[in-house]
């Protein structure tokens, strides 16, 4: 017995973080060599995308696979992009050191944020088949372009660097490359197509990043291309500073005791996002602190009582102290419109709805929620339906059951929405599609392959409640559908069947056929709506007509209301009938009298929107009796919308958001 | 756009492997409050069991859970056992220094291995609640108990020490603690009950450890325990050399480049498993390497051409060179009586069948799969089957649905063997439980919270291959009771209506009431097997009564065989017939011949067995006419037992294992 602690201890070592992610290559997403490859492109093109927006920069993206030995399973990959290039003395940091990277401390959207991605490739290159990558880099402001090769020494976690000289990067058309990085590396993997594909993963990534341009050689030289669909980048993402809701005792113990700052007002000012001059003071007050301490002489105690009065434990003159939300410019959403382009050019289809939440804030991270359903009689329907998973614009492929956002979806009983679900749970099964992001400026996954979101109660109550919104927009789709349906079907039987039964008495009776309208009406006695949203190909515009039938034996008054994407962007055009503005989005029309048997129509069109970005308007009625085909106003979320407005102008000029709540849509959020 | 670049690069920045578990602490299993106290009683209990196995220490666990401060979320939990120690000097460097530990270079089975764990609770305590980790620490040949404090400097890596003393460590029974551990934490942390909680993962843990004493007082202060069921330690597992087949290109230019060998051969036999002198030699040969080269001398050229030989693509006189498999005493199955008795433990039901695969190698990691299905009427039918999964005898409680075990199930189409399942794929519906258990020298995990197994084809087809043995053995359960009852049914129809017509006929024609014994046999016409297996509890034994009915015209021969626990260690007795042993686990007695109507018994008892180690015996016959009840001898499967047998043997005495060779029982693969 003795002696054995002493000669276990004796092996005992430390191991460079770079052997570590060589042993585990498989929690970089190298755990299989079709995976291999998919890792390897997903890597290279976050990196260029991010470099991208960052510098301002409409992204042009070039991958190439070749295969080198088909026997041996060796591909290469070429990745080109024209972003801001990488200066000389960094090239060696970024790809052959683990760790290394300037989005680690940001809080801010990025897809990249660890500093493993790409340098996880050059060492499963290396490991694979011995080969250093090569990289070429072109800075705007130098002359000449850096070619150099990057190995790893994985022991010491260094590059190891060679060849590297200065060269003149042309582009194909013999101009000079003005700058960007270009790529080289070799590896063991097997290039395969399908649903987990580099195909697909390009594929999503132009659905999520429609600014960016993006082309594919495959190993069999077929060239695919993915156009840019808008000329607009991203809104500007800026780093914040954490928010006192988010900080645990650690972390403050850490930032205190690193904290050169004079007082205790500029440190809680400067070092957080949310906290004012008077909110700096309150918590002071609240922790019993002098203002004037320093924050690097606060004892462990002091620390403790700040952390309280930041989680609201300690009270400023009986109440929490009120910090403002932390900043959401620092979040960049895909957007309803882009969503929607997107998935409709994944798949034809007639129904789309789409939800994008306003952000919040889990743990003082600002993260947003988007979510998508497409639903059409084309797809199949006895089969699951489709899940895109998408963090920070980067379509996610593996792992799709232990990921948080499927979980969401699985945690929403879709039967009362119209979809097949056994039991109620579960992924539901119908001719559909459902996209979800989340855009955040931690995303936390389950492993360093990012393919997965790790559990957050937060985080996922804001994805299922986005869901159910979008089912009850899918429910009242199908409610309307049926319920035209059923009353055109009531409609055609009336006017086959009543005119049969009128002419035959009269036969018998020997009497003329009497005039059946006027009885018509009385049996069908409902006002009847019909709306119908088409592209005009030839105006580029979307047309809208809606008629609205009086089948009832009284004169009715009704005013209508419809939704359009105006915040999109789109101007409403030939609208002549005029009307008003009610809300952002919605416009109304307060209609003439219309008497018995009498219909009225609305005609418009909308501009500055493209095929598939608007195909169904819903309507809303104000009046006393139900209109079939539309829905009755709800004032209470008429003024909702106008208060949203509100807070959403307000935070644009103070860059705040209220806490949980919801941009909700008419289409959606009429319950 | 000039000097965006450099802006962009003036930002990057290395970050310490600590910061980044900090900030990831979602990637170690601290992503909710439920999970975190799981996730640290996990990683102090494996950390116990593997030193207490290591030192050949049969552990003793104490876990011990209180709540702290029940509104903010504090727990404490107390983690001690009776393992080794650790020496004073290794404390803060375990506790406090991410990524030091001896087991990461080790090729052997061990349940930690990269030396993150119990750093990363020390980490969690630390940024949740400011407060260090308290660790006593009793080793064998000191006087006194070591107690100190352990913090961590994030940005350094390094362990912050504090109020080291030297003490007198008393047992409850003011006994002196001969040697162990114990480390008490706080952390912010949920305690729950349920099917993911600390009480379940205790529970299975002492499943597949069933030599460890694992208290656990809980949050109520109720006391649960889960006695040791068998004194024998788990084999000691040596570490062993990789394996040529199993060496990338990357990490062969390391050994070569690190190699202070004097000439190939040494090199090549001292730091490889599987390869002999006449292998070495032939490896030089084929790799056109002089025996006397230094290793260290080696170009990339020669590297590349030596792995080509190890992967049988540059041959030795137009072969590959043959080289040994891998020893696998660097493995520590659970085996099958084991995992019987632990499924039988948690859920009480008639049907277990377990199957330990021989071990294999994924690129020159040994593994073993070994997998145990339970079926019963009292389970509930219309759920998804339970699923157990343990890799190195630690049970896997989250991200079952990302997990290859699971897939490996999911690819089952368990519809054939009696199981319902939605369309052949996915996890099936029914009465049932698995079971399945990786034991490898490299478990790869999607993370390093080590929850789910990534994926890898070689152990998929493993535990595929498991499943589907196993999957074959239910159905012949099933089958065998679904022919036993149908046959019964016929039996006891035959039995009723016969005589009631012959009565009938007889009273008609008033005539006496014939003699109906041979028309029944003419019409059952079968020869009919009844098994029993039952636990005798005052004998300590297993009894089995098997009757051999002869219901046929005709005089009939047999030869019976039947299966059991021989080597498990159980003892056949009061086997009045005699009879012989025909292979490993089965044995076999010719019976006189049957006169039609006439019946046989045998009757044995097993003892060496616990209750519910062996509930059903299966029955084979040798004969020409089919027997009701039991299956007709594969003779082909009898060799194969014999062979393998065999094979094992071989196996101990010279560490070497065929390839992908199974051991199949007679239970599961007569097919």
């Amino acid at each position: 017995m003795a002696g054995i602690a002493d000669k276990m201890a004796r092996n005992q070592k430390q191991i460079a973080i770079s052997e570590f992610f060589e042993k585990n290559k498989h929690f970089l997403g190298f755990d299989t060599l079709q995976r291999s490859i998919i890792t390897a492109v997903k890597e290279a093109v976050d990196n260029s995308l991010d470099a991208c927006e960052e510098a301002r920069i409409l992204p042009e993206i070039q991958i190439k696979i070749s295969k080198l030995d088909a026997k041996k399973n060796i591909l290469e990959l070429t990745s080109e992009d024209n972003g801001p290039g990488i200066p000389q003395k960094s090239i060696e940091k970024v790809f052959g050191q683990l760790l290394f990277g300037s989005r680690f401390h940001a809080i801010r959207q990025s897809r990249g944020q660890q500093g493993i991605g790409i340098t996880g490739v050059v060492m499963y290159s290396q490991l694979t088949t011995g080969k250093p990558t090569s990289v070429l880099s072109k800075v705007a402001n130098d002359e000449t372009t850096v070619s150099v090769n990057i190995g790893l020494d994985t022991r010491k976690n260094k590059a190891i660097k060679s060849d590297q000289d200065r060269i003149i990067w042309k582009n194909d058309d013999d101009t000079l490359k003005e700058h960007g990085l270009r790529v080289t590396t070799r590896m063991k993997a097997k290039y395969q197509r399908g649903r987990q594909s580099v195909y697909q993963y390009l594929r999503m990534t132009s659905i999520v990043n429609p600014h960016a341009e993006i082309t594919f050689v495959d190993p069999d030289g077929e060239v695919h291309h993915w156009p840019r669909v808008t000329e607009r980048l991203p809104g500007k993402v800026d780093a914040i500073k954490p928010h006192p809701h988010g900080i645990e005792l650690g972390q403050l113990q850490r930032m205190c005791k690193e904290s050169s700052d004079s007082r205790m007002t500029v440190f809680l000012r400067q070092n957080f996002s949310g906290v004012s001059m008077r909110a700096a003071k309150e918590l002071c007050e609240a922790a019993e602190l002098d203002i004037t301490t320093k924050p690097k002489s606060l004892k462990p105690d002091h620390i403790r009582a700040l952390l309280e009065t930041f989680q609201g434990e300690r009270l400023f003159s009986g109440k929490a102290v009120k910090l403002l939300a932390p900043p959401t410019n620092c979040l960049s959403p895909i957007e309803e419109m882009l969503i929607k382009k997107g998935l409709s050019k994944t798949i034809d289809s007639k129904f789309i709805t789409t939800m994008t939440r306003i952000p919040t804030v889990s743990n003082g991270n600002p993260f947003q929620v988007e979510v998508g359903l497409i639903f059409g009689e084309g797809m199949p329907g006895d089969k699951h339906v489709e899940i895109l998973r998408f963090a920070n614009r980067v379509p996610l492929m593996y792992q799709q059951g232990g990921c948080l956002l499927t979980k969401a979806i699985e945690s929403v009983d879709w039967r009362q929405y119209g979809l097949e679900q056994a039991g109620g749970k579960g992924v539901p099964k119908g001719p559909a599609a459902i996209l979800v992001h989340l855009a955040s400026t931690n995303v936390q996954f389950t492993s360093e392959a990012k393919e997965a979101l790790s559990d957050n109660e937060i985080v996922f109550e804001e994805a299922r409640k986005a869901m159910l919104e979008m089912g009850r927009g899918l429910r009242k789709h199908l409610e309307k559908k049926k319920k035209m349906a059923k009353t055109r079907e009531k409609f055609e039987l009336i006017n086959d069947i009543l005119p049969a039964i009128a002419e035959k008495s009269a036969t018998i009776l020997d009497r003329p056929i009497p005039n059946l309208s006027g009885s018509i009406t009385r049996i069908m006695s409902a006002v009847i709506c019909n709306e119908l949203t088409t592209w005009n190909a030839e105006t580029k515009q979307v047309d809208v007509d809606i008629t609205l039938f009086n089948y009832t034996a009284r004169a009715r008054s009704y005013s209508l209301l419809i939704n359009w994407p105006e915040k999109e962007g789109a101007v409403m055009d030939r609208n002549e009938r005029g009307g008003r503005k009610e809300a952002m989005g919605i416009w109304g029309w307060k209609l003439e009298t219309l008497e018995s048997g009498e219909f009225a129509k609305i005609n418009y069109s909308l501009s500055g929107l493209e095929k598939g970005d608007w195909t169904e308007t819903e309507v809303f009625f104000r009046g006393s009796q139900d209109v079939i085909g539309a829905t009755k106003l709800d004032e209470k979320m008429l003024d909702e919308i106008r208060r949203q407005e509100e807070i959403l102008a307000n935070n644009e000029s103070e860059g705040f958001v209220s806490d949980q709540t919801t941009q909700t849509t008419l289409i959606g959020g009429a319950e």
